[in-house]
């Protein structure tokens, strides 16, 4: 699998879990984990998943515009960078984002996040 | 100087420079620079810039929404994620843009962009 379907892959698995399962994005993370989410910086996979488990909605859907991908100086390293909407439940328009991840690979073969900025693109 | 202020202190030179002297803009990447635009992927700090005084506006000016940083797993190297507006010349609305830098620092002490990835945030 090439370097953009990868990072395709990636994102439809992480924002299917967010939608889906949002306490099974704790997988996904290490303890090492960055998140900055709007503004506020969170580190660690429980205290990630905590917030974003937390957030003051149930139900919502992602949908992606774009994403772009580029590998980083870490060796198989990973940058991903997301755009799309955020459509919450009850809510009559959607709100768009931008969100940032770094992945890096793990032993197993696999990746997790090292670092994620999320932040809603205002209109 | 701290992460975020240095940070900052990095994007406020960067669209200062984008806007007066886009040529200027070639001291900020090097040959591995990878820099992705609107989907589109260039490599070197002279393609890159060719890339960004070749785009069909003379005047512009940029206006930062928000500036969020995090440590990158590489040393020292650090992750830049900008909101913003991007005014151009006799265009009555401003374009919303997203962007992240991977910076990593130079034997000079300095920082040089790793990675970039652009885009527009269409209404």
């Amino acid at each position: 699998m090439d370097a953009d379907a990868l990072a395709k892959a990636f994102v439809e698995h992480y924002y299917t879990t967010f939608d889906n399962n949002r306490a099974g994005l704790v997988n996904l993370y290490q303890d090492s984990s960055l998140l900055t989410f709007e503004g506020q910086k969170i580190q660690g996979a429980q205290n990630i998943v905590a917030k974003l488990t937390s957030l003051p909605f149930n139900q919502c859907l992602h949908s992606i515009t774009t994403v772009d991908c580029q590998p980083s100086s870490a060796p198989n390293g990973m940058l991903v960078f997301v755009s799309g909407n955020l459509q919450l439940a009850g809510e009559q328009h959607a709100l768009k984002f931008s969100q940032m991840f770094h992945l890096l690979p793990t032993p197993q073969g696999s990746y997790y996040v090292s670092n994620d900025i999320f932040r809603l693109n205002y209109a």
